[in-house]
């Protein structure tokens, strides 16, 4: 390999700090016995995962329906029953109003994500940078370091509102977000947001519309653990779409990571630009996801699988970790995110002594392994202490290990 | 969509010729029957469908391997299991010597070379262009698109063989190669080759790879077509690798384009560097594929199914295909290039009177669809009419449309 790195080696295949991370999570998992409170995966829902087999069965038994899924190239854009169905089921439960021609399939939402923010944000043929704004960071790790060029992402602490009784929420800190002077890209935001269970309301993403109609740029949402599937949602909200919005979505949190399916609804110029680009780097999208699950958005087997399944799973495992955090963290100074969606619970510890990277590292030799916060905090112009005052913990894991990792979590803290 | 475009959205979701050609053959597709020699689809064998039947069939009534499957991410590496067994089977049946460390899994090869182009060739650090040289062209035009930067690709006109019998072969020019004065970043050949059916020979393999040695750089082997699978190669070659290879495979060919799944093999710093773009760029790869065949290449059934069933397939229909040409094209200043490998004829007239993209469009207008050959011929520093009188064909389609195919070519050419 070239010593003098590429532009593109440089950004994308050099060391960085999330890589390094996730390589030290990773040996760390190979050492041994470790209670896994870290990782993006989804949690285990056998109802759910018996019927992927069953629609597997049916397809593999069928005349020809495996044999075609698998045998053949779909378009750039995606597989056509696939998208024909996102369409009409969009249409069906929430009126978008949308055409074939508003859907791009891609190998996963990161890879929708990537190419979203390298096509909208970065310096344009006029010689201007246009950013991409985060509102309200803490944000998706992933997004970090997915641009091109430096200094590209910009983002704005939140408000925490304190609602007592060891929880808090982040709100939209509205005021700022109207002093922005920097020329705009794309506004994005993660809605359920990871890592936080926060789920921005309505009222805040109506606000977050008008600020980027106003710039004449798209609001990315990306609906990854959103309503209505996987609907690891745990309140009411309004799924909204139009011209000026980027949904972004993705199978992988019902329960089918491995088959890399992203799904990006938008204005025709920006799904052509995604099918473009998806042309050029992939030829095509996987196609297993789309052929397994067209028929249950069809027959809205997705959307109650979500709500009857999913959801419930979810919560009821947020619920118990909950309880369990203000069982053993009870004597620390600890605020709880409160949990509106996600895989995630965060909590914040405003008086930690140390940083949330130096509690990584403890709780590391004591096998547990968590995401400290700091990582999630990308884009701030200036140092802000709450980054080093929290972590991510995975709450879908099995409960024996949630448990106790938990306990180990507020006993490492206790004796600090 | 910002007016003003990105590098990144002008290299790659703008309007380019290999786009237009593939809208404009999509929409001929679409617009009723056509007899399409146009397209990368491998063809479809029933022996070989069956077997990905069967073995869907054992992982869904399995008791866990499918919900495993399905529902977890691999690392951004690959699935250990395939990794592994690809590192035995080679290790076994070709004596590579690799570890775990020299292995990586794409999202499909046309992913992996993005990358491996991106990473390998462009401007350095030290602001010096490093080119990526295609040492004989036609070439796949798949790559011709690949790079962030403009002049990074280089090629070589090949020396033309006539073999006689309306057949001829091309070589790779050697005295050219070694005047190359062009800082260069690797070497990339397709091989068996896209588009032209060729398959460079051990001794040309040995001399690239002693002139990449000599400049230190990496040789890039596009393997898709191979040896030992799908082995749609109709001649004996010795497969080589070493630190200054790197081979890349698919498991497109053999039935599974769908699936997504592209394999690297490469020296420890370049997977590294693969291995870190995915994390980023795509989190992980899809697994349906990696978890089909990892059992098949240890007990050698994928290397049976290549040479037993895919190549004879192949083989039958390129040797029908060239009899249908000597056929139809008698009185037509033809020559076809030898057919060694992969899934096209690429026929070269030299008394054309128009450019095969005029050919083109005629033929599209008598509902025949082929791809015309100046796309392959990108990076020369001039023009050569050779690159106007080629044109692809692809001969694994169903024998009725090829034969009707190749004959309304013959009965148009000689009405030109």
């Amino acid at each position: 390999m070239p010593k003098n790195r590429t532009l593109f080696t440089k950004r994308f295949a050099g060391k960085s700090g999330i890589g390094e991370l996730m390589d030290d999570l990773g040996q760390a998992m190979a050492s041994g016995d470790k209670l896994m409170l870290g990782g993006g995966n989804p949690g285990y829902i056998p109802e759910v995962a018996t019927l992927w087999r069953d629609r597997l069965n049916e397809m593999v038994n069928s005349s020809n329906e495996i044999d075609s899924v698998l045998g053949n190239y779909d378009t750039p854009q995606g597989n056509e029953n696939f998208i024909n169905s996102i369409v009409s089921f969009f249409n069906r439960h929430f009126n978008f109003g949308i055409t074939r021609e508003n859907v791009v399939i891609t190998n996963g939402s990161q890879c929708a994500m990537f190419n979203l923010l390298n096509i909208l944000g970065g310096t344009g043929e006029d010689g201007i940078k246009r950013k991409v704004l985060f509102p309200l960071v803490p944000e998706y790790i992933g997004y970090a370091d997915l641009h091109l060029e430096d200094d590209v992402f910009l983002s704005l602490k939140p408000i925490i509102e304190d609602l007592g009784f060891n929880r808090y929420k982040y709100r939209i800190d509205r005021d700022n977000l109207n002093k922005i002077k920097e020329n705009l890209g794309a506004l994005c935001v993660s809605r359920p947001t990871n890592p936080t269970g926060n789920v921005l309301t309505d009222d805040e993403i109506d606000f977050l519309h008008l600020f980027s109609k106003k710039r004449g740029i798209p609001l990315i949402i990306d609906n990854a653990y959103g309503a209505p599937f996987p609907q690891i949602l745990f309140k009411d909200i309004t799924l909204k779409w139009d011209e000026n919005i980027v949904l972004s979505m993705s199978l992988s949190k019902i329960g089918l990571p491995s088959t890399r399916t992203g799904i990006v609804v938008a204005n025709r110029e920006i799904i052509l630009a995604l099918s473009r680009v998806n042309a050029i780097t992939s030829l095509a999208s996987g196609s297993l996801g789309q052929g397994i699950t067209y028929p249950m958005l069809d027959d809205d087997r997705l959307i109650n699988i979500s709500k009857n399944l999913v959801k419930p799973f979810y919560q009821k495992r947020s619920n118990l970790t909950l309880e369990l955090m203000d069982k053993y963290f009870q004597g620390i100074d600890y605020k709880v995110h409160v949990s509106e969606g996600a895989l995630f619970l965060w909590v914040w510890f405003p008086s930690l002594p140390i940083t949330s990277k130096e509690l990584y590292t403890i709780l590391k030799e004591k096998n547990v392994l968590i995401i400290p916060g700091n990582y999630f905090f990308f884009g701030l112009k200036e140092y802000w202490d709450h980054s080093d005052q929290c972590i991510r913990i995975n709450y879908s894991g099995e409960e024996r290990v949630v448990k106790e990792g938990i306990r180990i979590i507020g006993k490492t803290i206790k004796g600090l």
